[in-house]
């Protein structure tokens, strides 16, 4: 690269793939999520925290779905000591470092529950509605240890927030679902088909990723991933699981373990479970079901039975707490990050709509999470039980704009004062700080004052609610003239005469400078004009 | 380094140099700041716009004052296709950048103003106050070309912007600053002493960057920059601009104009001046007396005196904005940017505190900005205008904490209910969900619930208002107990022992399961506690 001589270039104004410009529309709508999330995570009585955007390589750790790519799936450089940083890639590790340096001191009161919201980085393929750096927002709690029943009311707690976020954002009851799992009873499948021990560890986390692929790939791609491998449309070749058939067909049957046990001839084909048909069919329900099935199905495996009895404890509380058909168990999910050591959750979108070329789309998850005891664990010589989760807020927009369920209309411009005689452009600001003296959103025309159908036309696309102008004459007479756009642009769609006049004789009318502000308002209030 | 060993170590968690953790009370008295700039940035007309963090390295450019150090000042890495991007040290190039790639189209309406926030990235060497992930909030107006009266007044609305933005923030009139000078004065005076051309724009630019410091530096400091060079505390030699003392007096002078010309023998001292005592001693009048002034002291530059016309035009619509002694002409301002071409202003507080060890402390400069008009046009054949103003989010926040003018008190934490029977944990929480129905902040003891004692303490150092308490005794008669954790705080002050009893009595009650939110509510308004 060195040796080649450089050739002057015109520079280019360029954003690297995969980035984004946001303009007002898209700004107010993260603003009004963010801060919609923020309330319902201070109802539970998390607390803010804020970690920076960058961190120590090394204490972020390696835990990415695409960790095999050469870059990490992270953006990575130097320090001035040669010490490796990196942006963060999720909210998660930096959380983790966070609490590591203030375990067992004063500074950190546990249980902890925190939440965060920002950007985070990832050094991946870029693709359609997948960006490089996009926001989430986390809420986690640390401190509480997983087995018994406080561990299970902080994960379900995670799970009844999530479903209450989702409604806070105005996604209705019905149209989200939130999905359990445990890591702990996939490991135990996996321990079944002869996938356990520390040696198989890195082709365990290929199969999760590959089952945690399904709602993107269906049954047939999740099936080439788990066997020889998967060639994508764009020719690249993902590298299986290199597993037999017979392994392969388990792991199906087991992702579709909650189907089968709901079939009505579930009950007879597992022995020892207590079919109550007076029993409401619920979660704690289906979970106990699963157990049984998993009986028959799988060797028994202590630790899918410790997963379980996690999740029926989840189950318990989540029914108990009104949430059934909201927070379902689900044995499919599997969350793609390697740091989960016990339940998973995810939370799907089951709207859907059409893109612009009419094809259905499907939103599917929209946020997740999960217990993590083990990453803090790394820093410290004890285990520090957490568990949390993270909704992609740059996803959901996404979403609910595609959905309509998002107010994405041009919000109403600021009243444009226009400049007649250019000399007395200090005359034109005192009007403007008037305005804005009343709380009125109000600008000086700043472009070349040469022509005034440019101004006015610079008003319309600023889409101003009326425009003030004073020539000479006017000011003579101690007058100014307001023009309502909003009243003139609906002059054409009038018909009648006499209405037409009238509206016409609103839309244009000559007050005294004194009372500039008080016409403005009345302006304003005709067309309900409220700004942010 | 490839060659030497790996030695496993153990993971420490820390934080590189320069970089900070935020809690509770630092993250809310942001939001707070940021939404007060906000309101007066959408008053004014401005609309927010949103760069990602990250851009081209070449699309930023070089303007940033340290630009002589071996990693220039940003973070900087290699994308998967070897083009170099950095992390955005200012929100102005992004800005130029974005601008540059709408320019002439249906997307961009000229005049365009503008307003963000976000982090920025410096590569320094941290120090006290001095960080390298920091927040600004910047606006700016392009598309108003400089020297008319339009240019004036669009540098004009930043500066008395920029005033209003301190007093939404509580900064009272007479507690701040904007000073404004013109960088075409300063060009003006340095071809008065021999640096004009293009050959000496480097050294031009290293007594902008000395003047600059005087605040930091003194007069002597600055007088070593100009000349051979000067050694800080730590020992560091900073090279100098190699000047005469002739030069370097002349400069001296200079940047003292505005004190020389408030002396009451100027008037006799500056031919062609007219000296009329009815005349309101305002912003205007100083700078057409610096203008006096100036044409007596250095030959005439005709680059000077055009950058004053333009200070004279700013004054004047300063002025009649009623702005005088908020915002004054000074020509020791400078701004340490490169990207500067005319008027530059800057914020500073005029109050002063003492640090922890009782030294006193000068806030100096907590914004500032300028017209640059060359940095849309890097990437253009056009000359594009540009005018904008940062202020500096995290040094206004550091100086607002100091001086006690942001609430930092603890908010009040959550209602805490306590578990006392742990195989009831669904009970206490579906207890915990009717408070937060009422929209009550309240959470779950999520501890080890063995030891009441502990989640009372835990509840005290949440700061909770009260804890509810149910054993079995209370369930059995269907009833709760409420402690009231500030009244109870405040028994030990009291001396009295029937206000003691009665205060007693208050602190801990009994009440049914079905009035325990109203209850819960008759202790909050008690306290007045309120939730952001």
């Amino acid at each position: 690269m060195a040796d080649k001589p450089k050739k002057p270039q015109k520079l280019k104004a360029r954003l690297p793939r995969g980035l984004e410009d946001r303009g007002p529309a898209a700004i107010n709508a993260t603003r009004q999520m963010v801060e919609k999330i923020r309330e319902v995570y201070e109802l539970y009585g998390f607390e803010p925290v804020e970690t920076p955007t960058m961190e120590y390589t090394d204490a972020l750790g390696k835990f990415l779905p695409d960790q095999d790519r050469p870059n990490e799936g992270v953006f990575s450089f130097q320090d001035d000591d040669e010490q490796w940083i990196s942006l963060r890639y999720d909210l998660t590790a930096p959380l983790a470092r966070y609490v590591a340096e203030r375990y067992g001191t004063e500074n950190l009161v546990l249980p902890y529950r925190s939440y965060r919201f920002g950007y985070v980085y990832r050094n991946e393929k870029p693709g359609p509605g997948r960006f490089r750096q996009f926001m989430q927002f986390d809420a986690d709690t640390i401190g509480t240890a997983s087995g018994g029943q406080s561990g299970a009311a902080a994960d379900a707690e995670m799970c009844m927030m999530a479903a209450d976020t989702m409604e806070a954002l105005g996604i209705p009851r019905g149209s989200y679902v939130v999905k359990v799992n445990n890591r702990k009873v996939l490991d135990g499948v996996m321990e079944s088909i002869g996938l356990g021990g520390d040696e198989n560890a890195g082709r365990r986390l290929t199969v999760l990723r590959a089952i945690d692929k399904l709602d993107r790939l269906g049954q047939q791609g999740v099936r080439e991933l788990l066997g020889k491998g998967r060639k994508d449309e764009s020719g690249d070749f993902t590298k299986g699981a290199e597993l037999e058939e017979s392994q392969i067909s388990k792991i199906e049957t087991f992702v579709n373990a909650r189907n089968a046990v709901q079939q009505p001839a579930f009950a007879h084909s597992a022995p020892g479970f207590i079919d109550d048909p007076d029993r409401k069919e619920n979660e704690y329900n289906v979970a106990l079901k699963i157990q049984g099935w998993l009986s028959v199905n799988f060797q028994d495996s202590k630790l899918a039975i410790e997963g379980l009895n996690e999740l029926s404890q989840i189950a318990r509380l989540v029914d108990s707490g009104g949430y059934e058909n909201r927070i379902i168990i689900d044995p499919s999910v599997v969350r793609g990050l390697e740091y989960y050591t016990g339940p998973v959750y995810e939370v799907e979108l089951l709207l859907d709509t059409k893109d612009e070329k009419g094809r259905p789309v499907r939103f599917g998850s929209v946020g997740g999470g999960g217990r993590y005891d083990g990453l803090v664990s790394r820093f410290r010589g004890e285990v520090v039980p957490a568990t949390g989760f993270s909704i992609g807020v740059s996803r959901l927009q996404a979403a609910l704009t595609m959905l309509g369920k998002l107010d994405t209309r041009p919000e109403s411009g600021p009243v444009v004062v226009t400049v007649f005689d250019r000399d007395r452009v200090a005359d034109y600001q005192k009007m403007v700080a008037a305005l804005r003296a009343d709380k009125i959103r109000a600008e000086l025309y700043l472009g070349n004052p040469k022509n005034m159908g440019n101004q006015l036309k610079y008003a319309d696309r600023r889409n101003a609610p009326c425009v003030i102008i004073q020539g000479s004459d006017e000011k003579a007479k101690g007058k100014v003239q307001i023009k309502d756009l909003v009243l003139g642009a609906g002059l054409t769609d009038t018909s009648d005469r006499d209405e037409y006049l009238k509206k016409q004789a609103e839309a244009q009318t000559e007050v005294d400078e004194s009372e500039l502000v008080a016409a403005v308002r009345k302006i304003l209030a005709r067309h309900a004009v409220t700004w942010v």
